[in-house]
């Protein structure tokens, strides 16, 4: 079959590989009929994440049917059509009781990083009985792909940990898919204002018409006066940080409001400075978080209810045989505006 | 009336002064029965605290008797017996009307800082209603001395923020009166254990008697994996700081489990790393609160119940007139061993 | 002034009455510009509410101008234009500083009860600087009268006890002002499935229009296998009950699922079954509530930023000097189709 | 093997069975070494369970040693020592991802109901990895029997539906087995007061053995007059009906104060009047629920660490031979002062 392999740092190659078989008893083997390409892949095809071995296939989102099953898997069968989460996991762990499935502990975000991953016409999932979602009937297949990760990431990181309340305000820092997500499901609460800050125009002009009731360009270093300006001088309820660097951390210091809640979305690779000679007076909260995906269902009765329009998110279209160029195409999104790219397989 | 006045850094006096009357319908004036000293006392003292300029009486913690109250006040009456809030709080601005009177847009921690405090015979209350609490019949007030601010604050800051639970395991660093004000309070939950770490072995053993499973003595820089090798390798559910540098909470970031909590009980002078390079992916909380104590009517009725001896954080007493003594003790505790010290006005 | 009096079960009159003055330090007195009718004044008129004596003004609910105030209130002053609450709270008892302010020691629901309410000119408001809430400039004033009482209802009683989610499933039993109320908030959860049921078809047409994804007529007793059928044989996570008789409250507990919530809204004049015998082991929640209006401010910002469309429920308009027609009108709802009505004073 | 069978109303064998054996992959055998008789078994033995078929092995509490597992089971393996619970959870369905394990779609309630049980000298254990938990070393196994039902239930349903807090007040109505189970883990939370409320004396001087605050006889039908007496007034925060039938549900009616809990425990067989002409005002919520055992890692953490002394409830010890006494001694537990009896297989 054909499939998307990571040979380190900076490359990357389309080649042919043999298809995946069940291993364990809890397995399912499932043949991808969509998938997409997540911010991760790029930081792996950096070097930035070491449990990512050359010669894996990359990919942790996507849907598909199912194909064979191995004899503990009790909840599908070959041919059911299925939502694959980017979290495996197998529901019996401490930690997976507790939900916190993305430290499972023989599970968690190991598609396409410790195990060969959705980027292929078939993947293996490990604990397919918590790691799979049957797709409703009529549901389209498209819109799913975002459930994989990028909306539950935005909503689980962010919305939740971030205690978006109605009538509550919201700033969101970065303005790309993943802060994009958390527009899209911060508005299930019904905040009162939602401000997005990004450095480029074209993205927070998508963010407007997302949903956003403000927006700021960060470029000129008055972002955090103009969130205060807007805010008569509180701040905001919830700071989400989608970026995932110092700087946009920092602003999310300056600009929370005493009582408010930095969710952290960002995948950070250094530390940050944390100003408590200010803040242990404040009353705030900071979240981290790994996408558990347990929203998962819930978001998928959103979906299908049509409280959220996450095709808009789904900016280009290829197919898996021209994988090259939708890495492309979306690695240079301030080029191309990608947003999510559709693969099918 | 006598009272202890700061004159800048380092500068303190037993001066006369006149008693302090009613200025707003809404104040009341205590006469001080006892009072005490607090960490934050000495933080004036060192000239850390700008908003407490020369001239003020010091003190936010005391039990009196009511001497007189404005047109305004309805709950409280002269000659009632109170116990005083280390935070004044309108009850009516929006900070309020949240439980977060830390931030009362009149009040807040005022008292001994921006106003005139509670080490002198006569205190001058604002926002009396909302500041004050009746005194039980037949309590222990020496006991409800430490329900001005030192217990809340152990309580809010570090046991509720730290979402300490029946069988969790807590870690408290700094076994000073805060922290070991956070250990008594944290058995209200029942924890599995409570690991008390300092780099004093005689408060270690004040920790191991008030109540902690075990105790760490952090100077050989091994704390941190000693609290792994008692957790069995997890880290804790919730790690208190309680004293108020970046080590301890540098320190508090290495022993957090996975989903766990810190609780930033100390004052902070500088800012803190933060490493999110390990923890964005951790689903960690972190909190900062000043006390709001809104705990403190359950904290009354939980000591009258017998639930919490609040009385053993008493170490010294003292009179009025001898107030300099008294700081000379508190101030020097790791060789008196004072926790707090009781004046009697 | 004139006034609307209550003068014992089945009457009312329009009479001059002396306008009302400042009785406490906390009193403000209001000059009333717009006001409604509540069904609870139905229920007074009916002789169902013992603590409204004869000779008492009704009214619970409006908007005004400051006109005078006592000198223990801080936050209003003549002129300011104001949102009356239903609720007088003092903000100092036990009740209050849990947040549960209808039953403040000193307060709760007295307006047009135990004291002279809002069909007036003019109104005394007791505890004032908590009872009272400023508009913002620009405020469409007739939708803030929709804050006094009914939304807040329909939001605390229903659709926060209910605890309506994203993704859910509700049922709202009773299509009335405060069912609708209830739909209307219900909405800034996006749950999955609202279902209203009455027995008026063109009471369930308004739900409809305000946002219910299914509506049922109930006459024909089919109303519980209908949910059932359109829940997939689950039920209903929320179940509101806005009408207050057996039958409809039975029905909450035919269609409440597994772990779901029924919250009572209705004014209850007997006692309801209980069926335990299955209800024991379906891990559900029952709660009943007067209202706190502790929602009001965030409802307030949640209008400001057209998250809801209060307006909506406004059907009628009248001068004070018509206020017995306006209560015929609100009183014959089944045939003027009267939700609420805007009275000018 | 030995094994107690049900034999329909009334009727009960000691009889030799045929061991069971794996029939699904995700079964697992484990050879019994110490069980009990729960309130339940006396239910099924009345006739009041009719999924209980005659035939059926009794039993749903013990622990043992795994003695054979399916191909899917990854966490158990022969010779390990497990604690069984009373729910049998798959731990993929809707209900058991929510936490909502007694409502699994193919588990719940099932052990010694609907399928066979414990009594006996092995037993067949369902989605053994999701309904087992590993024994500590070291620990008490006749504790440990606790766990299986009675110490969950009496938590899950009293004390965490009843959100039993630090200084609260709490009623018990009923000192049986799952009362003092309910008294004995409300202490994790440390209220104020404990007031346990029965008929028998006996009993009631056990409650307060286990730590009671207060004891009411409710023989004289003073019962809530006392509770008020006791509460100045207020009644109380958390009412725990641990009886199961109607006038001890009406009772906690009557003494939970306005804005507090009613978790029913309790088994009912008949419905009860819910006085909402009163309640509807109270600000109340009353909780139902089969017991989940999500908590039972906790418990066991709780127990291991000693917060909680569960072999209390022991009062009787037999043989699996002696079954038939030790059901007789269970059975008239007012005369043999019968909690729990142990059952050695």
């Amino acid at each position: 079959m054909q499939a998307l392999i990571y040979h380190g740092p900076g490359q990357k190659k389309l080649e042919d590989r043999p298809r995946p078989v069940v291993q364990q008893p809890t397995d399912a083997v499932v043949r991808i009929t969509l998938t997409t390409i997540c911010g991760t892949d790029l930081h792996i095809l950096k070097g930035d994440v070491p449990t990512c071995k050359p010669g894996t296939i990359l990919g942790h989102e996507g849907v598909g049917v199912v194909d064979a099953v191995g004899p503990g898997v009790t909840t599908f069968k070959p041919g059911d059509r299925v939502l694959i989460s980017c979290i495996s996991a197998c529901g019996r762990c401490e930690a997976c009781r507790k939900g916190m499935t993305s430290h499972c502990s023989t599970g968690g975000w190991i598609l396409g990083n410790s195990i060969d991953g959705t980027q292929a016409e078939y993947v293996r999932i490990p604990h397919a009985d918590t790691s799979l979602h049957p797709i409703p009937a009529g549901a389209d297949e498209e819109a799913l792909v975002m459930l994989s990760d990028i909306l539950p990431t935005g909503f689980e990181c962010g919305v939740l940990n971030g205690k978006v309340q109605p009538g509550g305000t919201v700033a969101i820092v970065g303005a790309g898919p993943i802060g994009l997500a958390a527009l899209l499901t911060a508005q299930l609460y019904s905040p009162a204002e939602i401000i997005m800050i990004d450095l480029d125009d074209k993205r927070l002009a998508v963010g407007k018409r997302f949903g956003a009731s403000a927006v700021i360009n960060s470029a000129g270093g008055q972002a955090a006066a103009e969130v205060m300006r807007l805010t008569g001088g509180r701040g905001v309820d919830t700071a989400i940080e989608a970026v995932g660097i110092p700087a946009t951390f920092e602003l999310c210091q300056e600009i929370v409001a005493a009582g408010g809640t930095i969710a952290n979305v960002g995948v950070h690779g250094v530390k940050a400075d944390l100003h408590l000679e200010k803040l242990w007076s404040h009353n705030i909260t900071i979240t981290t978080r790994l996408v558990d995906t347990v929203s998962t269902p819930m978001l998928l009765r959103t979906l299908q209810a049509g409280r959220i329009d996450a095709k808009q998110l789904i900016t280009h279209r290829f197919k898996l045989a021209d994988m090259l160029q939708a890495y492309e195409t979306f690695g240079h999104a301030a080029d191309t505006g990608a947003l999510k790219v559709i693969i099918q397989a």
